[in-house]
């Protein structure tokens, strides 16, 4: 089959600078100026003539050359550090990208998209190889294996935003949205149902959200009185909670109701009480965290908390941009608001 | 809050080429081979001593330099065309870009992502100044948005890849999955299990991939005699095809079995279905397309298609890297399998 689909790789680039200035009519260095984004120094009407033209000759700069000699790469690195190989199948990764792309997209800036399997050392040289402005990292694994990433990071000499961590370091800005407050919410409208035997559904591993999360509605059963069990459900999936849940439920009897540190987990338990015929909410109420799509999908409808990720993802680019004007973040750690969202499940 | 929070911007960078070269105890044209990832010119053990010393001294090579003097870029785009904000929330997307992603950064390449809306034209000029070695696209809207996005993208003179696209132009390679054949299985199944009357569920708006499941189940109806209705979905949403199915049922009555176009509206289906206590599988069967993670947490387990979709990524990026090589992909249509994965739905 070869040689059929041939790229052709080539093909002469003729068209430059002067061909587009010409059939824009403006001068070469009107053009750099729009291409560089200096665009303070012309006018809308004259960027959009450039740009026309620009798209009318299929003219492409040589951005490269033009980078290196601005020492800038207009671009901004997006880590995600994930064991899945479908490391953009969360909802929460892949929505905290889109907001920072688009933000970045619209600022002229590139976005250089890595997943990083933890401990997969050869990743390294492409790290230190990033040509990017700054980075914007989700991290995961257990606390050693943050700092170690975190570590690594550092050592690029970039700014640098952490997406829902709480890390204290220099350079780093972390933004994060409000689990504790969502949290507490979740749990106060539990208890205004009447639920005073409580079980909240957690993954084995901890990490700083899920901590808050569970702090959260920690807080609130302690001042309330009502007894809160915390059962861990693995790795999180549809199987490892429903074998959890099923445990804990025989241990100690079904719960008024079911807190869920996510949305996964939850829709988990929904789907087990309804195989076990346990009407919800009559019986057991159920909660979730992080209003994904699906929340919507599910019977009953899945009471939920809003999540701020894409919101944070914008931030996160704004920070960026932020640090590469100025050379400084807004602030070191920013929490964003989330969204109660009742439905039908409690 | 200014000031706080820092980036390092100023910090000296001192290590260079030699220091690396010197703590491997190699010469410097060995450690430029590791990192040019003419790894064939090494062995593993001199390059685990060079990446070593990459880590540890935290060097950072002047890779836009390299690359100039190469002709090389390394890097691999990325283009989703969407209208919507969160373009990479779709299961199809996501997989498609996870796959992508893990095999360009396994051969050292940097992956540029980027969602493009359509009619965006400040988008243009970001698109020309892409510096990528070649390019693989996600393209959406009407056959006309696609065309006019496919020439766009052809004036970038790159290697280039479409990926559920049945489009043949030079210099092009579309990979696609088997949505016919997976669309001829699931029509067979509902038949086989005494289905004669089908409702297809598909949304207003046309592409490849669905135009080739509505072909599949139609021609298995045809040949069988059974009575096949298309209800169009609006924007394929849980309001839009819950308001179209209920349409549907009202003018025709309750159909033998519904086909989802994708597990979205088939989910929509499952819970209007449950909301009008109509029992699924018995009265009416029910299967989607494209399994992701949420048909396993549906309420009975959902029939559908097991998409190729991560894999579409891989071989996208596999391509790719071929023609980088040699100038040409290995065919310009490459289709790809899809399983069949009867659930309780159906």
């Amino acid at each position: 089959m070869a040689g059929q689909g041939r790229p052709k790789l080539g093909a002469q680039r003729t068209v430059t600078l002067k061909d587009v200035a010409a059939l824009a009519g403006v001068t070469p260095m009107t053009v750099s100026n729009v291409l560089n984004r200096r665009s303070g120094q012309v006018s809308a009407e004259t960027e959009a003539k450039v740009n026309a033209a620009v798209e009318r000759l299929g003219y492409r700069p040589h951005a490269v050359a033009r980078r290196l000699r601005s020492g800038r790469r207009n671009a901004i690195g997006m880590l995600v550090l994930d064991d899945v190989p479908a490391f953009l199948s969360d909802p929460f990764t892949n929505q905290v990208i889109s907001g920072l792309s688009n933000i970045a997209a619209s600022q002229g800036y590139t976005l250089l998209l890595q997943g990083v399997r933890y401990g997969n050392f050869e990743d390294a040289p492409l790290l230190a190889q990033l040509e990017a402005d700054g980075v914007c990292a989700l991290l995961s694994g257990t606390p050693q294996q943050r700092r170690s990433l975190l570590q690594r990071l550092m050592k690029l000499d970039l700014p640098l935003v952490l997406v829902q961590e709480n890390i204290v370091a220099p350079g780093v800005c972390t933004i994060r949205q409000d689990d504790r407050g969502g949290a507490v919410e979740i749990a106060r409208h539990v208890l205004a149902r009447g639920a005073r035997r409580i079980m909240m559904l957690l993954p084995a591993e901890e990490w700083p959200a899920m901590n808050e999360r569970e702090a959260g509605v920690s807080a609130v059963c302690a001042a309330a009185g009502a007894r809160l069990e915390i059962v861990r459900c693995g790795d999180e999936g549809l199987a490892d909670t429903q074998a959890a849940l099923a445990v804990a439920v025989s241990a100690a009897g079904l719960p008024d109701a079911i807190i869920g540190g996510n949305d996964r987990m939850a829709l988990a338990a929904l789907n087990w009480l309804a195989a076990q015929r346990v009407p919800v909410p009559d019986r057991v109420r159920v909660t979730g965290f992080n209003a994904f799509d699906f929340a919507a999908y599910s019977t009953p409808t899945l009471t939920t908390v809003r999540s701020a990720a894409y919101e944070m993802g914008m931030r996160a680019a704004e920070e960026l941009l932020l640090a590469f004007r100025t050379g400084s973040f807004s602030a070191p750690d920013i929490v964003l608001p989330v969204g109660f969202q009742p439905a039908l499940s409690s």
